[in-house]
């Protein structure tokens, strides 16, 4: 892995949590970016050279929204860039990480991403996502 | 906030955790420390600019311990660099947020920290941390 890309927080309500990342950051949301795959709206924001990215459901049956539901508002995911989005997911499959897609798919913020099993790494969804060219 | 300086993740076993974050991550382990006040072993790893910082606790009371027992495994918390502990705690506490030590306390990896309060930033415990010199 090449760096920390971003750290997924679920919320609530992006409305509601925008100004308030702004404030305990001390930067502003840079984007606001929908996700209709994911059915999720994001917000991002720069801290050094990591993201924060703020994730809401935009349906009841969004991954986001049944988090929320279920566990409450907090971290979701660590996502980590990598340069080579394939060859490092057949790496992990051959130490022995189930990964959740086979295949990269699209996500925020021009990524190519896959995400590893959670079970796999002490209770923590992976994602490992690549630049899309 | 500088960068984010690490991610905490709570596990249960430093022992059987440690190698598979090699694994996972790509790179070695470059420190195990005990901080007794906090009862707690951890593990660092570098990525990228960012520490990932495995978490255990040594006694049943610890609260990584009591985290993992009721929780489970999983990210415990995001810890952001600064430069100046006490005006960015100053800073918080007159934007709203409440933190958990009025004064900043010694943590792992020669830091001094300080944690904010999870319910202020949707969920997800916050730490600060500063370089001790």
């Amino acid at each position: 892995m090449q760096k920390i890309e971003h750290i997924g927080i679920a919320v609530a309500s992006l409305e509601q949590s925008i100004h308030k990342y702004e404030l305990l950051l001390g930067v502003s949301c840079y984007k606001v970016e929908e996700v209709a795959s994911e059915a999720v709206k994001t917000a991002f924001f720069m801290v050094g050279d990591t993201k924060i990215e703020l994730l809401e459901g935009t349906i009841p049956e969004s991954v986001i929204s049944k988090y929320v539901s279920s566990k409450g508002e907090g971290i979701h995911h660590i996502a980590y860039g990598v340069t080579d989005i394939k060859a490092e997911m057949i790496r992990l499959k051959n130490e022995g990480f189930r990964v959740l897609n086979e295949e990269p798919k699209a996500g925020a913020d021009n990524k190519w991403v896959c995400f590893v099993h959670p079970k796999d790494a002490n209770g923590v969804l992976t994602e490992l996502c690549q630049e899309r060219n």
